[in-house]
């Protein structure tokens, strides 16, 4: 693939060094990888090798899938123009992602990023509640802008991070394995957990209406990603909105990460927690890589904010190109039965995962929703000791099998998989295979010769057939380009 | 053009209205304009009308221009994955915007939207100063973001806008007809106005440091666009950078609006005030419409954000698609020589307005560099008075003759022109010939018979050779897409 660089990857690192912030960081930065080519799952450096992508939950439904790229230059070709001009991509992008919402969510605003959709969402909860307070979870992360860092103990409780605001209050991130409360010591069921950890963000509210007369929001995302693939207790969601709401705040359900069909069994991971948020936000995976974003509340909500009188403009937000993506987006999530497969494959994943668990010490916990999993690394598990240098070890050994996975936590102990939407069981089972046998090689115990299982899985025939398509019609868009 | 929409216009405002936050507003909200079709500086509605755009200077080097639109398509056919991965369009996009700016602003960092950059720029420089004090000028507008409407008297100022915050300090406008201080009541040159205006950012630099002990900065446009297309008096920034630094602040040159060579003499338009920067941020122009936008600072700067071991990472910032289309702007104002044509026809619309001063009571004031023009309508040339209502007139009575302009300014009386950067001498006689006539129906004035002005130019031959190749190429492109 030398024909798809421009220079020598030595000075590709050289360039970045003298012109690029330091504080941007490359992935494996002793030794980084030059990508030059995406198709489906797989991404492809400048010699052509070819790596499993587990992480790119940005590539949602594949890298440069065919429809998506055509709807991004058809689109461009056309007009590219800000939304104070009508556009059908945009209203009917809008009514798209309104109709996966309850109700009475069903008023959007368009963004570029899930950072400004963060932001957005909380000055809209500012101006509607008229309080300052918000509670967010411990090692959340919302963005990168400044009001997102504020709320975001991910980036305020490093060493050289900013100080979090006095109106900010951290509640503990429901993690039922190494959180506050967890099995079995401090609760038998999930349920009596979920209220558990609820019940520390009523408290939050209580100091909050105390201090300030109330509350402005709640914001976490639906499952926690940067916290380490944290799937929260059965109601917690829902005791924990009733406290907020209560105290006069609005309740922000972050799906950045974790929406568009991810979970497999819902569009938005909320909806496996049985609520409904006053504001959803949603970035990532809405433009397959595109800067695409989104908010979308109530009428009231944004009623509140048109009573300002202050506008809102955001020059790119809404521009037709970024619809017409997002919009073809929506049709391939459909069109391929994508929340099917995310269902079928990361049941799968995780399956595969828990059996994991039965053979490797290292492995304490296996966790996960649909395409969403994390599998908690530990030395000790009665202590439940991070076993953080063994993740990064097993991060890079997986490298060199050309496979991407990352981690994450705060601990840095949990492996997360959230690969595009096509993976398949055979990727799944290459991965949980070759994870088998690096957690072999950590623990000194043999890994077994062969890599079929002896787990009875009833497979669709052709359960593939779509992403072999996909890939076919990625590589024939592939041939045409060069 | 119908074959362009999904449905009829009506139904495209009845989802709008239903769908998107009213607090998104519309040009001309009581017929808006539905636009699916842009080719150089002309946007076409639904039946196929014809604007000449004079506004849209984020089409920066005209609507859907066919190699940027090439070098979108072909690079997400490719690979669109985040900065963690080394990519050859980031380093060669830094290392090209790098070449334009004065050392030592040598460090890059890729965002997705103007804000995203201001709001990064106010990050590096409270980390780097370790102050919070902001000295902002009135009627500034940077951003939509939360820490962006801070320090925006343009939102903050506005009745249902939100409490300026303590710690932000507001400088008069170096707006030398309508500002605090005007010719030719206060000053004789320019250098003394400039110094008058920087006074005033010096006493509160004294203010800042009295009570918090230090700025962090002073963030600026380099020309003030929704402020009302102000172009400071020399000497100013100079000045004002002088009392800035001595207070132990960093100066932001926000470029999002005027950068990118429309002031036709440089590619930056604090260039043309002689000064150096610490911070730099661009964006609008800089994908043509693609959400795509910097920051540049020094080595020094850059340094301070990288000690704090916090990691900036940006989803998009700097994908391989943005960075390629970042790239292909660039190419085009190289190749088509864009910074001249500003040069060029800007000097020509500012002597044709000018000219109007001469025939039209309510052309109060016509300024400008290349093509970022405003003309300032006042009912009182003596007392200066706003000509609000005529401004909107005007701008309603250009839209029926298909010419789209807009207005602007604390009391939107300035009429603002900065179109794509292929806007030809032909355009700018049309609208000024437009104008004219508008005008002459305002004042009573006869307009002239012929469009014909006495004024000799000199046009080089073929002059807009350029212009009609890329309009043909434009079409073929559009063709083949249908």
């Amino acid at each position: 693939m030398a024909y798809l660089q421009s220079m020598p990857k030595a000075e590709t690192i050289k360039l970045r060094e003298k012109h690029i912030g330091a504080a941007c960081q490359l992935f494996f930065r002793s030794s980084p990888l030059k990508i030059v080519r995406g198709i489906a799952q797989f991404m492809y450096d400048e010699t052509g090798e070819r790596y499993l992508d587990c992480i790119n939950n940005v590539a949602h439904v594949g890298h440069c899938h065919p429809h998506v790229v055509e709807a991004g230059r058809n689109q461009m070709s056309l007009i590219s123009t800000n939304n104070r001009y009508l556009h059908d991509e945009m209203v009917i992008l809008a009514e798209r992602l309104v109709k996966t919402m309850p109700e009475p969510l069903s008023v959007c605003f368009f963004v570029n990023s899930g950072s400004e959709a963060n932001d957005l969402a909380l000055r809209l909860a500012r101006i509607h509640t008229k309080n300052k307070d918000v509670i967010t979870l411990d090692h959340a992360y919302h963005g990168h802008l400044t009001s997102m860092i504020d709320v975001s103990p991910y980036k305020f409780n490093l060493p050289g991070g900013p100080e979090k605001p006095e109106w900010v209050h951290v509640a503990p991130v429901p993690d039922v394995y190494r959180g506050k409360y967890t099995y079995p010591k401090d609760a038998k069921t999930e349920e009596e957990l979920g209220h558990l950890y609820a019940d520390e963000v009523g408290v939050l509210c209580q100091k909050a209406e105390d201090n300030h007369g109330g509350v402005c929001a709640f914001i976490a995302e639906s499952l926690q990603s940067c916290g380490g693939q944290v799937i929260p207790p059965h109601g917690y969601l829902k005791k924990t909105y009733e406290y907020v709401r209560q105290a006069g705040g609005v309740c922000i359900a972050d799906e950045v990460q974790v929406g568009f069909g991810r979970v497999g069994t819902h569009m938005w991971a909320f909806e496996t927690q049985d609520v409904i948020p006053d504001i959803v936000t949603m970035g990532k995976p809405m433009g397959n890589g595109h800067p695409v974003a989104a908010v979308i509340t109530t009428p009231e909500i944004a009623k509140s904010f048109t009573d300002t009188g202050v506008e809102y403009f955001n020059t790119y937000g809404g521009n037709p190109v970024s619809c017409a993506i997002a919009n073809a987006v929506l049709d391939v999530i459909e069109e391929e039965r994508l929340m099917d497969r995310a269902m079928r494959v990361g049941s799968h994943l995780l399956s595969r995962c828990e059996g994991l668990k039965h053979r490797h010490r290292l492995v304490g916990d296996v966790r996960g929703r649909g395409l969403f999993v994390g599998v908690e690394l530990v030395t000790d598990r009665e202590a439940r000791t991070p076993a953080t240098a063994e993740a990064k070890h097993i991060i890079n050994r997986m490298r060199e099998e050309k496979i991407l996975i990352s981690r994450d936590g705060p601990d840095s102990n949990v492996l997360k998989f959230k690969p595009p939407m096509v993976f398949s069981t055979q990727d799944a089972d290459r991965v949980v295979d070759t994870l088998d046998r690096v957690l072999a090689e950590l623990d000194g115990t043999k890994a077994p010769a062969s890599r079929l299982t002896l787990e009875v899985r009833v497979t669709p025939i052709g359960e593939d057939s779509t992403n072999t398509e996909s890939i076919r019609s990625n590589v024939q868009q592939a041939v045409k380009a060069n």
